[in-house]
């Protein structure tokens, strides 16, 4: 008898009672504010990832010996941004109640919301490390609260100063980056900063990781929706996650913001599917 | 002293007191369910009509000898639906309140239901003419009562049976096709009906147009979120809002559903391009 | 605990055992003499599908209500043309030794010459129907000869003279266009016979239905090898399959050569979607 | 020893004496109003005609049995409208005086008006009948007379009225329009006067024939700077142009207005290379 | 009263009185030897600047604070290059009349001659600071003397030996590189020697910038006619366009050769968004 | 009389006698496990290269100074691999057999096989200096021994251990690391040891030099069927080439995984010609 060829992340084909991670999809980009089109992240991220190794010479490790399963993407009630945000919320929460990692792929940042809410119920006194090239601290867009671009400012609603980690940071309004000063703990333009922080940081303090894949330069990672020249090179992402993910206590994790539409080489999708493997790897 | 070289859709730059017909663009797409991206049409036709001619051979008219203005984009509170579509009626209300056609670009489908909602404040005996592929008559979207899937249904709870006037339609679930027999005026898949319907029709009535462009085949119009084969030619549009703008009361219309980022060709917005064109000339 | 949330071409999801009809996909495009890439054509129709309803209102009938299972692509060891035929003949046979009728997707066109020669092991007396701009009918492509360009030559070395009825052929070297006046039953440019060939065909011979999908002309399926201008409207072909799988009896098929990655604008896949639901539909 | 493998269109690679029509590339777009690259035309159109047979099933005749020197692209001086045009004209003489059917590719369609100069010096009865989608017969654009809105204009100025006879037109400024009506002999929006006209005409008189490809609907012929919606199919132009290249008495032709980049298909360069190969084979 | 919403570059919204620098496009590209395309780029930066910030944490600045009009772009009479380089002096000529800076947007390089001449006029001692990725210094190319290859050449013909600085050039004839030697001050390759000639360079001195964006190198700005690999980084260019405007005499400038068109992802223009931005702030 | 104006490679148009080099193309691409395309490479490189020029700034050196002749590309056997190779050998021996240098440029990497064999059975003592992304040291792909995955493991199988020097490798399986260890000279990631190992390398051995183009990083060389992220900048892998090129006794060499449909900024190609200019102003 015949069964399914299911197209799953490359090697995150396991059970769900083995898996330590576990990878989900939320299309969602309503809330974009220039160009949408993340939503088609999850499955580019999916389907292209057939086109790398298993195996990463960096960490001479290979997903093939993790325990890691990709349950495909949630479906989202586009249009109602609240209701979607409660979807994610509960997907993270069964996986962190099970003592999982959640690996959410966006999808906008806004994702990250739902997600992390979960987190922090869970572990209180949570942490945030934050790569991207946007603040995503202002308190609204256009007079709404729950976008993409005050995302980090509702995890803040939450947890309050100093508890969020961001780096690579060049570009918000002026507004932003004065808040940053008092609030969070901001190392902008590049990642030179990110291994004293991982040096520094108490290691027994739960970290929420989340990678808005646009701290890449456009060069690199052209598919998103609001490219800002003058980002970080592919290795020196690679490096960074690799080194919070290993010393650090993760508990849950996101990467987003790849939108696949724009980029018809394909290169920011093969990206992301390296950056995942990297990740997946040091998790391990 | 220099003055400003505004762009706006070709000749449509008089001022608004003398103006019979304002043109708006209404850039949202925050609940479409497939391909994102109608946002950018406004825009786009904008400043692709550059490459077409204000004279119309086939009306032997010219809009240059038109009264219209287009008023540019409405600046949208993107991510939250109610407050967008309060300011899409908001803007039309003005327009009708000054006893002048508003002719809104969207976007998505969705936003008709603002500019409508004015136009049935000051008509109640108001009807549609509804020019698509898709059927729209859906009371919910995965629980989302205002989506773009939904919108003709949203005007059917404001006017009730025989009012809504549906031609091109080759596209819904069962349950839409159905509502239509006891509900709407459906004339499925084709346009051959429009003539006769346009006989027929009461020529006092106010009608409210709203061409939705993938009731175009996706062949001559690939630009938009959800292509779905088997459509109209472009002669065939063009003669049925010839023949409606001619003939009926219209009060407002709008045309929507143009993605161009979807097509590089740039073919869709020419042909958005000249629809407008084609019905302006027939408006005057 | 989490279920897999698995893609698979909309709703056929149904188990194998309960299953009248098996889709696969053959993602093989290594004889592809100008342009390649049909081999991410499974892929894209299942991702793209859900840009579509399971409901036909040509057919007034609903995929939902249909038994199909979507058993996802083979994997094939590209590079090696005769096992990849190998591997095709071997799963094609599977399901018909199961009574179902097998569905594949290519890939290029070649892939039928796998699953007919399972097809023509179980019903000595087929008949084939051939939907293509292309005759097919060469003895070899520079000396090759399991090669798209020779594929349905290759199924005549099997089943021999008037088995072969070929609709929409409109390009080929002379000498094909002379094998088919004595070995074929060629019906050139358009699809005008079909209605009258289904008429005629003995209904208790078993069929094999091919259709290579640049029949349609190239404004409608752009997305595909080797784009052929003069051909059919998606209606045509859609009529004509629709008239094929209700009159006749299918006990195989397949549909290949679409390309997606020359045409950005999804409409070939929509198309090639599209083609499918109906076909599915009319089997039922 | 090595021989080079030259490029050529497809099966044009007669020797010069031996020929009676000789291709060339006039890779010009200086004056395009809108949306230039249609100097990358007879290089797009030389390199993609490998991808269609020498075979035309419509004529039943093979380009391999005639005699055609292809002799590929002008080195133009761009930048220079008037040495462009005197570059042009210097080449199609030079055919003419060999007695010989220059067949030049453009590039924007104001090369015709360097070829024709020649061709009336050659004949000063000559015709011209002309394809289009723009009528073309603007005394200036923005000031400029050596423009291609102009081109019919200018050859207006060599050869006065009635002998210019233009099919296919639906676009230009009101005053096109009126000029045609009393100098030219226009058949605008379709072809359907073209077996009229062909039986009409004096067989004797020398006619030019030119084709801007833009006559055909943008969904077939996407790929250039000025698409048109509400154009005619392939199968319309290519019975047009074999009816007047098989029945009238061409002395000079061209084809031009193909802008591959706009169209990653192909389809529009797929189309371009097959009216190329009717006209041929109607010339033979 | 309804007010049109006018589209400028971001924040570039105030009257022409009130401003020190006026914004203008100059869509040519006609004497464009390889890609055309550049006449699109002051639209594209145009439309394009909303999606990135008007405050910059580079210089911690914000162009809502400055005087800065756009003034939209120039009507261009294509095909006639000396009126074209005559349109643009004249209006480079009345604003620098006015006492402002002409910040004038290309298109091709050739512009920079028409608004030079006039700065020339204005400013006898001027010099030019040129980053580009070519030398732009031929006698003429093809024959023709007004080409944008030529451009800086032309320069040099106006204001003769050691007034011109370039940088980053990385490509030309071995003929523009002897030139160089003795005419020019060029620093071919990177931007290595900008500081300390920024540090050299008499303050005084009335300075022209020209900035040919194909300097860049390609991974970070593929939206060019002429790609050429080997360039600088955007950080780079960032902090050389930023040291030059603040500290040197900038009495005109212009940015050039974005071809929008080549680069779908828009990573270009978003690139050219954010060099502008940057200039514009370090020049209050 | 009228000659041909042939398209080669930038000023390689000498004759076969006269040349030292002689370039030619392989169009295949049939073993590629992921995205095909590169047959596209050869003619892409001919026509682009009339972007770039002959001259070049960097070595001081102009193409027009050199003896190479670009004899066009080789029909290949699609379809048939070991014929493809047997046809790839054939070229080689004869252009190595007259005291020339092959200089092939694919197609896939699988290309270098046969030329290799031939440079291997002429120069039994050579070496392999190979630059790229991927090992491609698997034993066998999918069971396909003769795969673009395996062909630097076939030319071990001839040539054996410590002849095969590998350069930017940064991608494979466990196993091909393993191998390479104890079979190969792999320095794996940069290209920071190639001067170390110009300068021990013995300068009286023969060496093949090929170059997979996709060691560049994906930003600078998006258009290739395997992109992967952290890869070297044009400037690293220029400086390398020349260094090589310089200073041994290159016999032959490839330059292959050019896949020009995958980048529509065509800046991959320009890398692509570049580092062939560079390659052969170095070898003279």
């Amino acid at each position: 008898m015949l069964k399914n060829n299911i197209e799953t992340f490359m090697a995150c084909d396991k059970e769900y009672d083995e898996s330590k991670i576990i990878l989900f999809g939320a299309p969602f980009d309503s809330t974009t504010s220039f160009r949408p089109g993340t939503r088609f992240g999850p499955a580019a991220i999916r389907s292209e990832s057939f086109g790398i190794e298993t195996y990463s010479p960096y960490q001479n490790k290979d997903l093939e010996d993790t325990f890691v399963m990709d349950s495909g993407d949630l479906e989202l009630r586009i249009g109602d941004t609240d209701a979607v945000l409660d979807q994610i919320h509960e997907r993270a929460e069964i996986i962190l109640n099970d003592g999982k990692i959640p690996f959410m792929i966006g999808g906008e940042h806004l994702v990250t919301l739902g997600a992390f809410r979960a987190a922090a119920e869970q572990y209180p006194d949570i942490h945030i490390v934050h790569f991207d090239a946007h603040a995503d601290l202002r308190d609204d867009y256009l007079g709404v609260k729950n976008s993409h671009a005050c995302v980090l400012r509702r995890c803040w609603d939450i947890i309050g100063d100093d508890r969020i980690h961001q780096f690579g940071i060049r570009s918000g309004e002026r507004a932003e980056f004065e808040f940053a000063k008092t609030h969070t703990d901001m190392h902008p333009f590049g990642l030179e900063d990110v291994n004293r922080f991982v040096k520094d940081m108490d290691k027994s303090k739960p970290v929420y990781l989340t990678v808005d894949l646009d701290v890449l330069d456009p060069s690199v990672f052209p598919g998103t929706g609001t490219p800002e020249p003058g980002g970080v090179s592919f290795d020196e992402l690679r490096r960074a996650v690799t080194a919070v993910c290993s010393a650090l206590n993760i508990v849950a994790c996101d990467l987003n913001e790849l939108s696949p539409h724009y980029d018809h080489s394909g290169i920011s999708t093969a990206a992301a599917c390296k950056v995942i493997r990297e990740i997946l790897l040091a998790l391990f």
